[in-house]
């Protein structure tokens, strides 16, 4: 059996929240453990530029701390290669190549594209960069001639580009690069503690780092099923972002508790919030154990991020010089 | 007086006619030989892809036989850089870097694409890379930190475009790159032998390595006045292509004779085109000797491209070590 070369990326935005946990790095870890399957994930630091390039400042330090939120949750970098894109030139390189296959209503028509700049509106994201952003992420999969490619169901459309675009360079030059297979995972429904999609620029998110009082602070403020006003009021867990999480952190028995007893008003809100509180701690604590241990040791994971970038480089090289020779430049 | 850099390009669509040469090449000399600049010339093989992508087949030969005409007209390595773009795959970061801070209007309005895209319109030019070339133009010359880039009036919109990035990426990051100014030269109007703009695609181009038969025939073939029927119309040699050739390469008293004649139906269209040929034939010996030599000698050639490259890489390299700082990426 040959292995899958897998391949993921992430913008350095900040330090992860449960939402990046359980919506993405449970699913890479997973991945990493299975052995059908060889694991690149990228820090997309040039993506981020895409979004923010007036305001880098946070860049930098956002790689490693970035990195570090990896290694806590069990990315192990002897079973993954862990890489910043920018520091692998050959993306550029690739990415102008692509420029030059790609046709134009290609990605004007991607929904994403619109999506994400009304979302933005505030920032001045009509540029040309943004509108290519698809040609970049196709160049940083194929790069590595990855199988596939894990993704949650609203980045369909991406994967989609991905493949087009790889499937005319093969067609116009030569047969080089496999097309790839969205990995579409199951993602738990988990939102901010406003209620609204759990996301840094919201101010709602719950962090990886989160602990003690912080932690306890931001579960007790969350919103929970909106006819539940006083204790009484029966709740209805399946419309509850608390109930969502103790799915996750806590037990079946506790699960199975809550949800009959939420129901018949027999727990009131902040004794069942005070519960995921404890499970939360609970279920972090080898990842907040490996921050700690991280953070002590920075000269270390700058040290996984320079031998997983070695080892990316070797491959997008051997790369490129096959797609120099098909393209005949 | 301190040296100002000057950078220009040139597409290797295949061998250079006398268009290239007394429209772009003679002036190229000319500043190289001007003690006041430091010249740096390259092969543009990357932009020949925005409207060859699929046809690339001719890319690799041509470097070498545009180089071998650059030589052959008296570009000389010993005071002029020359190098080929796609060996120095920093010119494919910049251009992403800058692709995310220019803005898409700024090239959605650029005179030029709307006028290359309809000249061109058998061919699938609606691509991503096409609409951005003027953003791959400003990274080849500000990586260099050029202060002059010679342009005919018509690239002046491409130079004006390159300077608005170059200020936008010193104003939003550091002030990193000179602003470079057009050198406009003034530019004979040459046509070719079918009185159209002399173009490779025409098929009505002189080539600068057409010697003999080839030679007088085309010049035989070339329009005059398209007044002067026979050889007892006066002719109007200021409407007359041929005329313009003359001034290129006949000396003073031969295009005084001639613009005489001409007007008084002395001379005939034959015998003027027969003077013609032998001029050219005179005026391009040297270019053709040179050409004679170095196809002789192409291990040299590609020797003079390989220092070329080197030279131009070092200084793209270490432009690129301060971008990523002033970036912060
Ligand atoms: S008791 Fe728990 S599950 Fe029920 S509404 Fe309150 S927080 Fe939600
Ligand atoms: S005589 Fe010479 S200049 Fe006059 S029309 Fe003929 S070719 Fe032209």
């Amino acid at each position: 059996m040959t292995t899958k070369r897998i391949l993921s990326g992430m913008r350095p935005t900040g330090k992860l929240h449960l939402g990046n946990l359980h919506g993405a790095l449970k699913n890479w870890v997973n991945l990493q453990n299975d052995d059908r399957y060889e694991c690149f994930y990228f820090v997309a630091d040039w993506h981020a530029l895409t979004s923010d390039y007036s305001d880098t400042g946070q860049i930098l330090d956002n790689v490693t701390d970035m990195v570090i939120d990896w290694l806590s949750v069990g990315l192990d970098p002897e079973k993954s290669t862990l890489f910043v894109q920018s520091r692998i030139i050959e993306h550029a390189e690739l990415f102008l190549l692509l420029s030059m296959i790609t046709p134009l209503p290609w990605l004007e028509r991607n929904p994403t594209y619109k999506e994400i700049k009304e979302e933005l509106s505030n920032r001045d994201l009509s540029t040309f960069g943004f509108l290519g952003y698809p040609v970049l992420q196709a160049a940083d999969i194929i790069i590595y001639k990855a199988h596939g490619v894990p993704v949650g169901v609203d980045q369909l459309p991406h994967v989609e580009l991905t493949r087009e675009i790889a499937r005319r360079f093969n067609f116009l030059y030569r047969e080089i690069f496999p097309i790839p297979e969205p990995l579409i995972s199951d993602v738990p429904k988990l939102l901010g503690i406003d209620g609204r999609k759990m996301s840094k620029s919201y101010g709602n998110s719950i962090y990886i780092s989160d602990t003690g009082n912080e932690l306890n602070k931001k579960i007790l403020s969350m919103f929970t099923d909106p006819q539940r006003q006083r204790k009484s009021d029966p709740g209805r867990p399946e419309l509850c972002n608390v109930f969502s999480f103790h799915q996750l952190y806590s037990d079946d028995s506790s699960i199975g508790e809550i949800d009959v007893e939420c129901r018949r008003a027999g727990i009131g809100c902040i004794e069942c919030k005070k519960r995921l509180a404890a499970r939360i701690t609970e279920g972090l604590q080898t990842v907040h154990e490996r921050q700690e241990y991280y953070r002590g040791h920075i000269k270390e994971v700058l040290e996984i991020i320079e031998n997983g970038t070695a080892r990316a480089s070797g491959i997008a090289r051997a790369t490129m010089a096959e797609v120099r020779e098909a393209v005949k430049i």
